[in-house]
């Protein structure tokens, strides 16, 4: 049991939580059994008699605890200052904690925030469940995730981020450019719902567009319309060779789901020669500023983190008020797409 | 008082530590006017008997909190996450919070810090003393100033960057390229301790290398070398104000102080059609992704960011393992310049 609460103390031995509570400060007449059985229960369940949980319960910390994967990642430096300027706008404190993208390092700073006295959480998790994430759902703590789900958590609040709006704005623009072999960056190795999320609208944006299923670099052949996706990790040596494995393919157009990707990508064109936005048009998810300040400018899938924030902020606030914790309502914010100079009109065939 | 403690109360009811924590847990022989006399002051003084704080005496927590000005400012995101990084390589979590370059808001994330259950605490402080910070210093609780001092506050450890390595560099890389009227954008407004010190230094060095004291827009005559320094505030039209005065008096080189003002500063150029790294050179302090990705790459003086941090988490870690606070010792961390193509020959002058 991750947290033992007085409840939990008082069930097990078989008596009211005021009993327990009264024993616990010396309070209240009972026998010397009731007495003993209560502080050998609790020394056996490893109970902590806490004005944390106390405060934690009424509700009046005022303090909410976020979750992020990477500060470093602009995208989430904006989505949690949002949620951060919203919440104060509410008289409410935030403790900010990143998991760096690592389960384990996730459940370090979970399991520190269930010490700390906080009202409820927003947490941007790791995709996949974990004992950490399994103490938050345990406890009977506000929780809202936004960003990304994890697979077979049906019971928590989740702001979703639609890709298929940005995604499908950002395929006709490039289309209605010339473009027809559309290269896709995908990172499943990531574990994010999200970004596995865009791959999957990719594939299906693509085959309704492009009129042809999306595919592999191997499997295509000649320079017809179609959708090419391929898989890149975090380091330099995998995404250099998905640039090549896409160039090989004739593609004239690369979207991005994950921006990191994108700017070593960026780095790597102008490497080898490609001018971005003449010889290949490049679109990436996230409005972040080095994409608005590279020249050319970089055009972008936003998934507008101020909403986002905005939106999990005021379902988390509305589960503090109302105290209904665990109803796994979604509420889904739209991507949206912004053209710029880094998609131009396709070149003749190399 | 802003955290009263088992300490004070004992002191104003006249009795030992020992008695009023046994009476408050119901045990031990007292009179019945000492348990009043304990319960009266305990409620006339707010004390609230708190697990928090026996955990925080025992400095068993492994939680440390982290207070910067802002993380949409790249430096800042950079600067907390290497911090972060090396207070998790040393088994400890961190609660991040941020002031937004608002005094009261660090002191709303202060007085919250100071009820979580916490070790220490690394704060880039707004510049002024403040009740929050007044309560952090009042408490026995290890803390490191990060990058900004509080005048006036000299007890606490302080990691300072010394902004004079990298601008006598910039200033040398400046003056190689011929420029020898050099403008300066200072931003004194943010009450920023590390900020006001570049300006102090940019002064000097310009003082130094070109030969004339630095001077105003409306002091300085012709196209002759000079330091010209002017102030914005963290708004457009105050950077546009600053921009327009510094090539009205002719400058061919801007340094800027706060990488904020630089960006929008570059963003005015180009709409004023006065050409980044060929019209106007620039260097800017904070070696961000934004100033490496533009074309041309800006030219930076870095404080390197990683260093400071693991510096200040060291301060730190030694101060909670030795239990010795509240030595004022200052480690100083130089700043570095990068060359880059925002920086190139002057052209004949306008």
């Amino acid at each position: 049991m991750a947290f033992v609460t007085l409840r939990d103390v008082a069930r097990k031995a078989g008596v009211s939580t005021a009993a327990v509570s009264q024993i616990l400060h010396g309070k209240g007449r009972f026998s010397a059994e009731t007495r003993e059985l209560v502080h050998k229960t609790v020394q056996e369940m490893g109970y902590v008699p806490d004005q944390r949980a106390r405060s934690m319960r009424s509700s009046d910390t005022k303090t909410v605890g976020l979750l992020v994967p990477d500060l470093r990642n602009q995208y989430f430096a904006d989505l949690v200052s949002s949620m951060e300027d919203e919440l104060y706008r509410n008289g409410v404190s935030t403790l900010i904690g990143t998991s760096s993208e690592n389960v384990e390092r996730q459940d370090a700073f979970i399991e520190n925030l269930l010490g700390q006295r906080i009202d409820g959480a927003i947490v941007v998790p790791q995709g996949v469940e974990s004992p950490g994430v399994r103490s938050l759902i345990r406890r009977d703590l506000p929780l809202v995730f936004v960003d990304r789900r994890i697979q077979g958590v049906e019971s928590v609040p989740f702001v979703v981020s639609n890709p298929y709006t940005g995604i499908r704005e950002a395929m006709k623009d490039l289309i209605a450019h010339g473009h027809r072999r559309i290269g896709y960056v995908a990172h499943p190795s990531l574990g994010s719902y999200s970004v596995n999320e865009r791959e999957t609208a990719f594939r299906a944006i693509a085959g309704d567009l492009l009129g042809a299923a999306a595919t592999t670099p191997s499997a295509v052949e000649g320079t017809g319309a179609a959708g090419v996706v391929v898989a890149c990790d975090a380091d330099y040596e995998s995404r250099r060779e998905a640039l090549s494995r896409l160039l090989d393919a004739h593609v004239t157009a690369i979207m991005c789901g994950y921006s990191p990707d994108a700017i070593t990508i960026i780095g790597l064109m102008h490497d080898r020669g490609v001018e971005l936005g003449a010889d290949v048009s490049l679109v990436s998810f996230d409005d972040i500023a080095a994409f608005r300040l590279m020249t050319p400018n970089v055009a972008v899938i936003s998934q507008q983190p101020e909403l986002m924030g905005r939106r999990g902020v005021a379902l988390l606030l509305e589960s503090i008020r109302t105290g209904a914790c665990g109803e796994g309502r979604t509420t889904s914010v739209p991507t949206v797409y912004m053209p710029r100079r880094s998609v131009s009109a396709v070149r003749a065939a190399a």
